[in-house]
């Protein structure tokens, strides 16, 4: 994409000046614009070293309310950042809805670092960075993407300047003058990285950074014009209400994978006081030897309404070092979660290489109780499949072992308990009214579970139906479900 | 504190059992309680390596509601964390409202690797430390602090245990190996500090960790009993409706700060552009010279509305590198942040060493909007001139340069800006009704800004103020006082 640029292009002063009014002042109004419309917008700065990026910034910030801007600096991985998905640190700062986010850098500057450490290839991460863009694309977020350009010769002539002077000689470091003198090499890998990642909806703008007033008019200009078209697609879009998607008298998909589990199993007092120790015991070194090896594992549950969940998580942590998991029970989501894409909270606390995130319930609710109560309109309900399904991929690329449990029970024994709870003073906090109702409506969710099962079951992480009619087996299952997964990954499987 | 210890108290297994329900349940109701009541308990845990508090903090998990607890393992810092100041992690992880926090190790462990860092002496520190206690206990927080206790022999018995197993033994240090063969010393300067810290409201409880049983009763009756009665005392605490705390005919302070300033300053447009272009090439270079040297800079802007706060961090940040500062306007606090402390989101926004942070409004809202408008204590509202005079002293103490600006013009020039932003299309949507209200009480504001100018102009963080009736003319003088600042601190000043 570089080769045909010409970077010999300027503006002269008086019309440098008169543009930069106008735009100015437009963008102030557009940013209040897609404020007000909750549209979340994400600008990456993307070229060389000493091309102008900072300063560019700094023009682009000029005219904006600094209420609803955010700048991230991403150079360098932090220790935190380094432990985790090479997206996760975008995850986290990607914009709300609303607000206008500035990455100076990107995941673009990370792929060749990742490559090495992650040991996927060029062609894999890329694959990551469009599932990325497309998710937030689909979540309403208007994406622009920079890359600011310029020659060998300019580049070389501005390091020399900045090492004339003691303040901002420190700014040219070894792996710049690298950068200079292996340029020719350098451009052929960023023209395949800007070609392989130039997708509509999130395309490259090349900004000739020769001249800096024409490389800010030129910035301001796309930005301006194409915030103004966005807005104006926005509003004329018809307003969809939001409704439930999911009826019990809905078409079931073939396979009904719930009416296949039977759960007639038994375990007595003994046997299960045993298992339990054991695989305690067990588990207990294999958590020391996931962090010695740096293998973070993810496990998360769902289940019925009093299927046991949270029963099944004590005792696969209680007898674990709490230096080495977190337990993340998943609610309703808070003021600041709703301000992103549905899945973002959950990035938020992916674990650390080495580490255990357990969730009691998870991204799963996009899928059962969003489309059931009328939380998220149909489109997005088709897309989270995908979504899900490439966000647990990222995960097993980057190294991270996947657990999902789908805890089973009949209908007539989630009765038999929600009775228990309701007669018994101690236990009667944890039934709400919210349960009862959603049990009436069983027959839809357990249609929108079988979609859900058999939709992302994948390869690298299947789910796990765990027969939970009695407490005692499905807690052990769970167990050395999470045991055998470890000792699979370790190599020490007797399979 | 540790020397009258007797390590050899046990506790037999049928009274363990008995008490462990008993308590699990209380523990159970007492968390729902706390959290119906909005009060946040924060739980350290510290002793020697190996004394386990891992098996206590997990044996304390079990009876509790997941929804409601945090752990964090706070052993060595990360990259980020070690570049602010040590209180910074705490802060930032400390519960929110009707939240448990429990801290696997603090910052009591970080006071000797801190002391040797921050140059400031364990006094200095542990200052430091007892301020963050006394301001969350002001908050409402109830505090316990655990010191699990071992004999260097049982530390010496546990190591070689853990060794003898593979997947275990890497947790045996060469760190836990000294600390072992120096547990003499170590103990003295463990007992300085305890003896330093245990304040009212924030006691130690040492643990007899020899007997897990018996250490695991001993933490969960201790929490139980005191937070039992800490709930109760809350309950019948006389309940005081909040109110506007500062009116126009209030008597004033002797010192009227402000009655003292006089604002006819003159500047012409070429002088101006003269002055604005030196002033950013010197900082510009200045920046880099922080960044370099590692010093943080702190930078709070406040004043009357439409006194050109906006305009003068705009002129103050146009020329710098963005990677080196951030802008952070304030407004009213969001659900999260309400959940905390004042302070809070101000700690959260604490610049990295060599970078800055510039407030649009800041943590002074707590002295002027609040007690003007009714959303605090009289109590609180007295005890935060205090708290943020240590804050500011703390970053100071870090290494920091800290600088508040009140931009100061006169009843009459609101009212001529205030007119020209309603008449000027462009300008509308910067003024309020709220701002028409806030004028209103302009004698109000007048009372709590002089107040506020006295109590929190300290040796370490004065305040300057900038007389901006004419903006030229205050934006040259805001850019000049942060370039002295820096000076001095880099001891190039002429002064």
């Amino acid at each position: 994409m570089l080769e045909k640029i010409d970077l010999n292009v300027t503006i002269d002063k008086a019309a440098y000046r008169s543009a930069k009014e106008a735009l100015s002042n437009k963008l102030g109004v557009l940013q209040r614009k897609v404020f007000e419309l909750k549209i979340p917008v994400l600008i990456i700065f993307e070229g060389w070293d000493a091309a102008g990026k900072g300063t560019l910034i700094n023009e682009l910030l000029m005219p904006l309310d600094p209420r609803n801007v955010r700048v991230h600096n991403l150079k360098n991985e932090t220790y935190e950042e380094f432990n985790r998905p090479f997206l996760w640190r975008y995850w986290s700062k990607s914009p709300e809805k609303g607000q206008i986010t500035i990455f100076n850098r990107s995941y673009y500057s990370d792929l060749e670092y990742r490559q090495s450490l992650d040991g996927v290839d060029l062609q894999g991460l890329m694959n990551h960075v469009n599932e990325f863009e497309r998710t937030m694309r689909n979540d309403g977020m208007i994406i622009f993407k920079f890359f600011v350009h310029i020659s060998q010769e300019e580049q070389k002539k501005r390091f020399e300047k900045l090492q004339k002077k003691d303040a901002t000689a420190w700014r040219v470091t070894p792996r710049d003058k690298d950068e200079n003198k292996h340029y020719k090499k350098l451009l052929e890998k960023v023209n395949q990285e800007l070609e392989l990642s130039d997708k509509n909806g999130a395309n490259w703008t090349i900004i000739e950074g020769h001249q800096k007033d024409y490389a800010t008019i030129k910035v301001l200009n796309t930005l301006a014009t194409r915030l103004e078209k966005e807005i104006k697609d926005f509003e004329n879009a018809p307003k969809i209400a939001l409704k439930p998607l999911i009826h019990d008298n809905d078409a079931q998909y073939d396979t009904e994978v719930l009416d296949h589990v039977s759960l007639d199993q038994t375990m007595t007092g003994p046997e299960y006081a045993k298992a339990l120790n054991d695989c305690q015991k067990k588990l207990y070194l294999l958590e020391n030897e996931i962090y010695l090896r740096r293998i973070p594992l993810v496990i998360a549950f769902e289940g019925w309404d009093a299927a046991g969940k949270g029963g099944a998580i004590k005792r696969l942590s209680s007898n674990l070092d709490p230096r080495g998991y977190t337990v993340y029970p998943t609610g309703s989501p808070n003021d600041i979660e709703k301000k992103h894409h549905y899945l973002w909270r959950f990035w938020r606390d992916v674990p650390k290489n080495g580490h255990i995130s357990i969730w009691d319930r998870s991204w799963y609710g996009r899928v059962m109780v969003e489309p059931i109560e009328g939380l998220c309109m149909l489109e997005e309900y088709s897309q989270s499949f995908q979504e899900i399904n490439e966000f647990e991929k990222q995960l097993s690329d980057w190294g991270a072992i996947v657990i999902k449990f789908w805890l089973h029970i009949d209908e007539k024994e989630q009765l038999k308990r929600f009775t228990e709870r309701q007669n018994n003073p101690e236990k009667q906090w944890k039934i709400t009214e919210e349960d009862w109702r959603n049990r009436e409506k069983w027959g839809t969710y357990k249609i929108a579970v079988n979609t859900m099962l058999l939709k992302t079951s994948t390869s690298n992480a299947p789910w796990i139906i765990v027969e939970a009619q009695n407490k005692e087996y499905a807690r052990i299952k769970v167990l050395k479900e999470v045991i055998a997964a470890i000792e699979t990954k370790l190599g020490k499987s007797k399979k």
